[in-house]
């Protein structure tokens, strides 16, 4: 759900930093900039927070984390501290998180003017310092940064979705002609293997340490599970049969009526997307499913969903590119025909069979921003390869995504695997 | 807490009408003003609703209940029919209350054009239409409107004051030094006498049929009980004695924790209102009780709330002047010294310990706008005498106000009463 | 739903107070006798109390309020206060009601020795003891034993109803047949007349003080609203159409399921009785329906329920005979023709549209036992007349029972009113 | 939580099986026999179930998983197939859970002829059949009723600790004085080795199959975490710290207050046993954590909760003994000063870091037995080593118990472990 933390051994030069800087945050407001104040503003559940939240609380991380440092730093706004604070205990109390929505002040243009002075003052600090702790933390915000541009979008997507309206937060054109690709199965690698961040670049410190991890033999999907697999699940009763769920899932399913994924129309025919409503189109992945529908698909398909080490070892030294942030479809789409594993990278993120636990030997970080990167390893699965939201230069074959089991707003599909 | 529909037998001219409906509709708008968009789209909980559905809906009911008489009517926006009925089951879905803040589209610009529009339209019919059912409809919407400016002003205060920032709404100047009047006690009317509405002007169902009532002897307070007096009850353990309060009101103040009305400080010194947090003046009228808190303070103090009909018959008669809205105080403000009753119009809503039942002999209106007027009765209180956010013009002897008794966030407070 | 404290004045002899303390005392074990020690121990719902609860509490308010008095008394056991007090705040904590029935020590036996060893102390308590204060309370103490029996039977009807074996309590014997009995509306009274309880027997102090009431023209219905007119509500869509409905009866309706009274089957043609699954007589006097079902009845018939001061009038002289709890039968019946108001008493308690508030100078009694009697005037409302469950020497025309409007468990139906 | 259907190789011969059944089945009813018909039969919260419905369910299975595959068998009565049914979805729908308690009929008399009737119909069956899967399926069902063996004791725990008065289950004698053992780490065995249940014995699905699991470098405590120690723990600002615990750990303190082990006196000095009250042995172990609370004081010293694999290897070839059912202790005693891992049995179950997941390669059995074993990997860690509750001959190396993180009513502790 949340991620913030990091450990950080990314060297740049102070030219390259600065232009990093100034192309994420930039980032950042063209994603923010189709939304009205309202849209901005409201908050359409506990777990989603506003835009204008977003991109205050972001801002507030370097102004807590860089500027702050230099004791004599007078802050943008002190009230605002408590405000927009995310969930770090160790440097003071928070405004509660479903609470976010009734911040009408400051403005959303209060809140860009922070943005602006607070980027200003990081120009002026990244030119006047550079040293590793500098770097490092500048890097650890940006990529933090990146994760909020993914939340700004799968937030403002489910606000939008309550709206009988249906408003579009963006037009992309229309959706090309599809194809299907056959389902095929390609064995992984068996036996000892490293996993986890062990080189020079960024990682989160849940990424870590790299470690030796021991594979049974199995295979892997080459392509992501479609909308017309999982419409074939629905007219074969998926929905209605216990055996196929997980015991907590079916209570879930009960509970909530889900019959299809979210977004998608009771006739099965369209979905909700971010440019408003479309027809489904079959060969696309099916997106926003829980894990709990994941898992029931991959029993009823008579599969497994993949460990994420087996995921993290195809991923290894594959190419990231796919259908990724900048790309800009802002939705799944149907695989290219290709050989070896298509769709690693973007489309959904790939729920995994596997807990998010500590690595073997895992560390936090020493202080606040170390503080609590395992608080969260309880009650949920990873995810892995990033979606239609997910920044390029943010996703790696060691990123660990994670979420609770019935949480179906991200852009979330499934691979399957399955024993050899 | 809603109550809308109205028998109507104001006969007015045609420019009379145009008259009144520029002026009440104008005063709307001026309510709006001092809001951003942001703050006129947030819901702040599911009883209160944002000004700019207020907006919308007061307009929506001209189109539906006025314009749309005309079978050939062609509404603004089809759309937005379902997103601004209120109530209304037998004119079609409604959107649910508690989603009413998720609405950032249509925007607030969108509802301005929209009231503009409208209120075009209305222009013309009223120039065309001088029939009984036009003036009555009219007027009716007109009194819909003022109820709504009433909410307006409530639910933004609350709002408001869901904000750590504690905005304001409006500065409304410094207050005044107050003194303290004391408490006095008048006594009743006894025997048979007429109350409910009779007359020719305006009224709602509900006040209707004037009939004969049986008074008791009894004697009402000169004046609303104060902050001072309220502070007296807290201090002598008012909150933590059970035996003070009905079986529901104990257990309310046990689960929300009560400790002093809403809005006070922890250290009852200040409290949040629309002008910002303000010192506590000991001599205005407690405001922001529930009725719990108002029959526990009545017994702590060995009297008990007045009924609605010793209420009305002391009001029979009394001109309609006080702290009302267009005042512009915004505040309850300390009694004026004076002879016989005061405070009876204007500062807060008076709770009485009748509840809000039929009057016999009752027949709400044909049709929808006659639909559920006595669907509200049941487990609610009425109060009386209107408050600083009631239009002087709107409020009556026979006006019945009522709400759950633990509500709070309008402007409600109370005067004693004693039996004789 | 709790309503303990009486105002008495009921002089008797000795002898007669001895009497009627064995035959209540007696009959509330009689009641007890059918049903196992598990039987008695659960608890169904916060709301009910285990059997087990009912007759340990009733003795420890013999104990409390007559034995206690002696300050060298000496409890049974002292733990057992805190255990079967109810809600008397002023003597003392409170074991958690919705916990009564976790209580499976002390055993059914131990409570039924407590009970002996407190009647023999309490045959010797009322030889000694003649003053007026001492047969007061005994009265009080046996009329609230009264209560208790009603609240065993409605009780434990409620938990064998939660037994998918659906097992009887007592079988009661083959149904008589029965006819139908033509519906006829009986003007009442009108004009000034008193009500309450003025003369020198026992009454609860809710009854008082007998007072003046003005009555407007009106009629009631000969007799209580049958099962298959109650079944052409369920046909015409009553459980469908909001616009018969309380706001607070339709929102209820909807997030509980209703779809017939409590007890009934889908099909509509079985009930679950005292005595098991029983087909529905169609003429007998539908039971377990809420405020909000026989509001929307009337309100389909074109009708209202009955004023509480209507009823009583109407009430007032006419001897207490009827279906009550010594008849054994444990359901309502149908009624025998004849003139004049029929059913009035027993068969069902009759919902009014009274809300349940003080009588105009009411006052408490003071102390333990006055505590808390106007503390339930909130949010209920009053019913007329006992049911099948309801002893006759219990009842009487001034009687005030009250109830939240979708409390269904008791014996609850209803009779029409009209305007004149 | 529930864990039933199994794997079973388990040759026994005719008269050990019946030697077996008698045993297992005796010793359940030598369980219940402290208990009044009262105590079987109430409920204390959902997750718990009545004593009487254990002893029902459990020969519910034999009749449904052995009497039941000849097709002309009667059951003892048709009707409680319904009641005493867990979650077998595939054999039919069954009685809500958390509505085990409102069975007050049939009795436990009943419940208990039920039992003899099918122990006789058993006895003939096994008797009559010596193919592998009657063997298989008996000795699963012995194995299963261990299971419930162990529930009837924290069931009836929880329920007799409701009670105010605190009733003894069973009185055990006086505590024996103890002596603290020094905390020491013993090296655990590192890299490949083979886990999970191979052999010819009896093991549950879950545990299956054998197969090759990766060691890292590790030590695991000498003995399990002391009254002592926590108490420390709570000192040193353990339940207030949040960094301390997992996030969802935090709230759940926050939510509902804790403060200490579940029925640890307020004063931290004496907790409730299945022998009543009884003051903290300083050296036993601690006692009705939740993964939560053992998880926090890993952190808080420093240290992590071994994972179920380390455990496993750890505990391969150790005598089973300890402080198991039944040695009678009913209540967790502190170690015996002695050489290696000490308490490895009984006493308490240990909280691991594992998730509850599917070993490589798991495959349920066919049909209704197989039914569901996965069903509840999601959201549960494993717990390893048996406890003061479990049969000594029910427990083994390999065995797997699983509670929700929150779960604190079966006695559970923790051994800490480090990375080396």
């Amino acid at each position: 759900m949340s991620k913030e933390t990091a450990t950080a051994h990314a060297p740049r030069t102070t030219e390259e930093l600065q232009a990093a800087y100034a192309r994420v945050r930039g980032r950042t407001l063209a994603l923010a900039a189709p939304l009205s104040a309202e849209d901005a503003c409201v908050q359409s559940m506990p777990e989603a927070s506003p835009t204008k939240w977003h991109l205050a609380h972001t801002t507030w991380f370097f102004e807590q984390f860089l500027l702050g440092r230099d004791a004599g730093y007078e802050p943008v706004n002190r009230d605002w501290h408590f405000l927009f604070n995310s969930y770090y205990q160790s440097v003071g109390p928070m405004h509660a998180r479903p609470h976010r929505g009734l911040l009408t002040r400051p403005s959303l243009d209060e809140v860009l003017r922070y943005r602006a002075i607070v980027d200003e003052r990081m120009a002026a600090l990244i030119a006047d310092h550079d040293d590793a702790e500098t770097v490092e933390r500048v890097t650890l915000g940006l990529h933090h940064e990146q994760q909020h541009q993914e939340l700004i979008l799968t937030d403002i997507k489910h606000l939008l979705s309550c709206n009988p309206l249906e408003p579009a937060y963006r037009d992309t054109g229309p959706s090309a002609r599809s194809a299907a690709v056959a389902l095929d199965f390609i064995p992984g690698a068996e036996g000892i293997h490293d996993i986890g961040h062990g080189g020079d670049g960024f990682a989160f410190d849940c990424e870590t340490p790299r470690h030796r991890t021991l594979l049974h033999p199995h295979a892997l999907a080459n392509r992501l599970v479609t909308n017309a697999e999982f419409r074939e699940f629905i007219a074969d009763g998926g929905y209605e049969t216990p055996t196929l769920w997980l015991s907590e899932g079916w209570e879930t399913v009960q509970a909530r009526g889900w019959r299809h994924p979210l977004y998608w129309s009771e006739d099965l025919a369209s979905e909700f997307t971010l440019a408003g409503r479309r027809d489904l189109d079959p060969n696309a992945p099916v997106v926003h499913v829980s894990y709990f529908e994941a898992d029931a698909f991959a029993h009823w398909a008579g599969m497994r969903l993949p460990a994420e080490a087996e995921w993290e070892c195809a991923a290894a030294g594959q190419p990231v590119a796919g259908n990724l942030l900048y790309e800009g479809a802002l939705h799944p789409r149907a695989a290219t025909p290709g050989d070896g594993l298509l769709q690693l990278w973007g489309d959904v993120w790939e729920w995994t069979a596997s807990p998010y636990v500590s690595y073997p030997g895992y560390k936090p970080l020493p202080g606040a921003l170390g503080e609590y990167n395992g608080k969260f390893m309880c009650g949920q699965f990873v995810l892995r390869g990033g979606s239609v939201a997910t920044p390029a230069d943010h996703i790696r074959a060691s990123y660990r995504n994670f979420f609770a089991p019935a949480d179906r707003w991200q852009f979330k599909g499934l691979r399957l695997a399955r024993d050899l």
